[in-house]
């Protein structure tokens, strides 16, 4: 197994809570209720720590409300390298009614200073020679420059590390331009890369030529219910995920790149790892929360999922039997 | 100063999100966001703990989302001797509009098993020796039955400390037949706890007289913009509170009380202590939080706040020159 470093610059705290209905400008009585620590790189963490890798999370966190992100680090078995900052960590609030509609409230976190920006590259300088991979992920925190995003993945490589990275809009266009060894945006995310709606396949095919001109070696696209496409110097894959009832995608894509990241770092073939990445991805849409492989009915979802190379012979675009 | 023990059955974390418009079914961007630990004797024992006395705090504490509560007891200085139990602390969550709607989100909390009740009690039996005054504060939390609360105040009273309760609906009758020395509450809950709405202030005195009556010697009504009704063996004093911009009502009531508490184990004359704690309310709703005795204003808000017997003289019913 290997050991993973992730960098989450913009933590949250996810609460979710649900109610029959959501009556604005009353007092609404809620169900269930979770409040758990999110953010990119720690969703990943999670489930790489699952999978048997050991895993340091690293990042900015607010001191806070550090309390909770503390808690789970300890009960997932993550070596808890964050830098703390003043201030405290964003909150987003979902709100779920019974009849499936929601409402997220996405709150602002704490700023940062260019003294925790110089404190994380030195903290990331020092993690480096002890890691055999690099994920940075998530949103970049207000006052966090992009060109700070750029720097980190440029620190990572230049020490020789891949770096993987996850994120969106700004943080992503000079993320691309810093070189990073892999990218795993949304079709949404592409889109905003790209500069345009990305509407069928081929148009998503030649955004991802795009970003390996680039410099980017491996494109993974997450496509939603119309499965991943992993492009890279050895060809280009297709998956189709297995039928499943969807609760939450919140989790989906962090889930997907751990996956990527587990079979790439055990040299599994590619196939194998885009199987087992797309199973987990379907695995985790099931529930809230990362996806779980030690779920009882995994090894189904695995045999469910269909991977092939793309563009197929006879392609018809239809999941192959 | 004295010792004083506040009991909180049924914590509460107070989410308090700023939005421009509430958009359900969307992605609201929220503003200023604050997550505090709540419950009625926790917060009435932070003000008498900023007065300058010794407090404990004890009742019941979920363990699963325990940790705010405690770094609030060790910043605040309050002694936390809560039994833990297992379970998450309810969390409710108050949106605020722009144009001043407000909806709240209030979530179900750990429930009570029997044996929680007798710890408390075995805590309480423990504690009260040490203490002055008791006060028992805010809802019950589910399982925990109203017998059970009178019990505590059965408890407390006999080991000959004088109990103040404030609670609401069921607890409050039950409470009160368990004989506490005083009772604090707002009209809305003295309504309820006499079966009908309390038009005005005389039937709100008549009220009043039948609390008495069930064996309390102090009444004391929070009325809002009203002011506050104080009525005890010594007589009946009314308050008129200092015109202030009313920003949350949330912690005014705590902050009553525990400025009434505090000025009655103090040994100060009637007057004096009813126009410190509706001062010191008044100076709770300019903002959210419980009330600050250090305010730089506070004197001037203790000059306008005026006291008189009540019924007056020639009374006219507004606020005395």
């Amino acid at each position: 197994m290997a050991n993973i470093l992730t960098v989450t610059l913009n933590p949250a705290l996810d609460l979710s809570v649900e109610t029959p209905t959501l009556n604005p400008g009353e007092v609404n009585r809620t169900g269930n209720t979770r409040l758990e620590p999110a953010g990119k790189g720690i969703n990943v963490a999670r489930v790489l720590a699952r999978l048997g890798h050991s895993v340091t999370v690293t990042g900015l966190l607010g001191e806070a409300n550090a309390a909770p992100f503390e808690r789970l680090f300890e009960a997932e078995g993550l070596q808890d390298s964050l830098v703390r900052i003043p201030g405290q960590n964003r909150i987003n609030i979902k709100i779920a009614e019974a009849g499936g509609r929601v409402t997220d409230l996405n709150g602002p976190g704490f700023r940062v200073s260019e003294d925790a920006l110089q404190r994380l590259e030195f903290r990331l300088a020092q993690l480096l020679p002890e890691c055999d991979a690099v994920v940075i992920g998530g949103s970049l925190p207000e006052g966090f420059p992009s060109s700070g995003l750029a720097g980190l993945v440029q620190l990572a490589s230049g020490a020789g590390k891949p770096v993987w990275l996850d994120t969106s809009g700004e943080g992503l266009r000079t993320g691309i331009e810093a070189g990073p060894f892999a990218v795993k945006p949304n079709t949404d995310e592409l889109s905003g890369w790209a500069g345009k709606p990305l509407k069928d396949i081929t148009a998503v095919e030649a955004a991802v030529a795009r970003v390996h001109a680039a410099g980017v070696s491996h494109v993974v696209v997450s496509m939603g219910a119309d499965g991943v496409l992993w492009s890279s110097p050895a060809g280009t894959l297709r998956s189709w995920v297995p039928p499943v009832t969807v609760v939450s995608t919140v989790c989906a894509g962090d889930t997907l790149l751990a996956g990527m990241l587990h079979g790439v770092l055990l040299g599994q073939p590619d196939e194998t790892i885009l199987t087992f990445a797309t199973a987990l991805s379907a695995e985790c849409v099931r529930h809230i929360g990362v996806g779980n492989p030690d779920a009882p009915d995994f090894s189904s979802l695995l045999q469910q999922t269909r991977v092939q190379p793309w563009p197929a012979e006879n392609n018809t675009g239809e999941m192959p039997l």
